[in-house]
């Protein structure tokens, strides 16, 4: 953020205050979905039981007690089941017309399954004797083999099973299917394979309106996260344009944000696309983007914020672009608004977060901060 | 650390990070046992019962289930049992000689006596129905007399009985012992007692080198030090010359660590004479110290710490001259190596550290940063 020129963002910092947040603790490497638990306040070590729950919800499957998900990923093997690429060319068109061909029956276990955005997609095992304890058949990287479920305990067998038997079948379906001949005849790797992550079972969280007494709605274009706002209960607002890439739309994002506060008293956005380009290692394209959205996005803020709003602005991780995935680094905490005790910093990047005067937060600090800046809060004690 | 003119700790601090770290929490008067357990990424709470156990291990004791261990420390008394020094004037020669003649039996339970440095031993109980929780016969002060052993719990009557009578037997072998002649010959304080403290069983902790998967190894003068590294499965590297005193050579140190990072992931470096300054109250030999530590093992370290090595320097506590003792005050923290984003602290000292990037940490924040730093962290979530 330091090498971006983010005027509106560094106006925001300049008339508010800004700090350090450690998404679960400093030095913990969070994941998108337990961070995002967490800047919501839930405790992710009480709720999270994996992230194939959210990917579902988030790709619109309804889930039932006893259901196993996945999180998955379109990908493209050899004849060997060597992954030749994760995302199978981050494979845009017909993924719905795939997903929709895997729907099928292993033994006794419904299987339903559901594209996301590009390679994204959520695996949903239904029937009796499920268990989530499963290892992922995704080796996480490219060029390693595809690798069998195997159960972490006896009880978890039957679905380990499943899972492979399924593969199998998919592969098989796929291979045959429309849209990967069309892939291959223009030159472009086929979605042939379909790899798992992350399995569980839904779980038990109280809804967010309710914990705090708030009508609240988010915007997001990436499946995992709208996942998270649907398993809070927060109402999501379809915006044409958001796909959570670095094409999204950030002003209409912006647009229906500030609309949205119209009528709701709390208004999540989540804006996937400088990580994309952190795990991606492009440096360029990240501050490019990050320009972008402060443009489009905190532009449209700067001018058309209602006045009694908290505005809060964070990450829920680092993608340092040499280390291409998540960091434990803290991320820069930048809240705005009446009441808010502005420091003296004058600019919204890393380094100069440090010398915020919010000092060092976690991320569960965070809902009760802005509840409380947005006067809010309830006393604890008389 | 302000007085100290500690130039290669200041050029760590200049290209690091630096930041203020509370041992236990802020405010919390830490021991060196709890801090160092904390610091190392353990839950004292959870695996603290008392320092006898750490210090047994650290002089080589090794225990068994339902052994009680004692923190001990030579002393003189005078007739009355009152202590004319608590260290027998800090003691040196001798101290196994004296350890041996304390092995012995009362009742059912065996007595295991063996010397640390200077003044320190461990003493353990073995035998059937013993229990920890009885009161320290060491009055920590001068001039009070020993205290007798009380049970704090009915269970622990006979430990408290057992140890009574142990004091009486030792003190009549220590008055007539030949170190003691010599020592009363040559014009100095005898060791005439032995004072214990800090009872404790052996714990259960796991093993640092599997928790954090870590080839991992610790260089440390003090028994009490080196017994917490053993008793977490820390590998203990001898390095002639390491004495926990004063005169300790800390360049032997910084070379054995370097060393010692060619064939392992994590080498753990114990430094104690500062802490003896504080104590004694000795402020100039404190700086003095501090500036040749800076020179001979940060001056080291500065041109042969490996590339792509970690570094992170703090206290596991502060020890205050005014006080001679410890104090809450959080201690300062400086982390260096490649990823380490760079705060503008200029300088290694309790007040530059106030306004480090790093903000205010807790020990048991240590680990997981210096994990993620290193690029070892797992993620958690997805």
């Amino acid at each position: 953020m330091q090498a971006a020129a983010t005027e509106h963002l560094h106006w925001f910092a300049a008339n508010g205050a800004t700090g350090l947040l450690d998404p679960i603790a400093p030095g913990v490497c969070p994941g998108s979905d337990t961070s995002h638990l967490a800047l919501l306040g839930y405790d992710p070590e009480a709720v999270y039981t994996g992230r194939g729950p959210f990917e579902a919800a988030g790709v619109g499957i309804d889930m039932k007690p006893g259901d196993v998900a996945f999180r998955a990923n379109w990908a493209t093997v050899d004849l060997g089941w060597r992954i030749m690429d994760r995302r199978a060319g981050r494979i845009r068109e017909g993924t719905d017309r795939l997903a929709a061909s895997l729907n099928t029956r292993v033994e006794d276990i419904d299987v339903l399954c559901r594209a996301g955005t590009e390679h994204r997609a959520a695996l949903v095992f239904r029937g009796p004797g499920l268990d989530p304890r499963v290892t992922d058949t995704d080796p996480h990287a490219d060029r390693a083999r595809v690798l069998p479920a195997k159960a972490l305990h006896p009880d978890a067998e039957k679905t380990a099973r499943i899972l492979n038997e399924f593969q199998k079948r998919a592969h098989g379906i796929m291979v045959s299917h429309d849209v990967n001949r069309e892939r291959v005849g223009a030159s472009r790797p086929p979605a042939n394979m379909i790899l798992t992550r992350g399995a569980g079972v839904f779980p038990h969280i109280s809804m967010f309106g309710a914990k705090y007494e708030l009508s609240a709605a988010a915007i997001a274009g990436v499946a995992l996260i709208k996942g998270i706002c649907r398993s809070v209960g927060l109402e999501l607002i379809d915006v044409p344009g958001a796909t959570g890439g670095l094409d999204s739309d950030f002003a209409a994002k912006a647009r229906a944000a500030v609309e949205a506060l119209g009528t709701r008293d709390f208004v999540f956005v989540s804006v996937k696309a400088p990580d994309l380009c952190g795990h991606d290692g492009k440096s360029m394209e990240k501050v490019e983007v990050l320009e972008r959205i402060d443009k489009q996005m905190f532009g449209y803020l700067h001018g058309h914020l209602p006045a009694d709003a908290i505005l809060a602005v964070t990450g829920d991780h680092s993608t340092p672009c040499e280390r291409k995935d998540h960091s434990g680094d803290p991320v820069p905490l930048l809240v705005f608004g009446e009441g808010v005790r502005s420091d003296d910093t004058r600019a919204f990047d890393e380094v100069s977060a440090m010398r915020g005067g919010l000092g060092r937060l976690r991320g569960r600090d965070l809902m009760p901060l802005v509840l409380d800046l947005a006067d809010r809060s309830a006393k604890y004690g008389a």
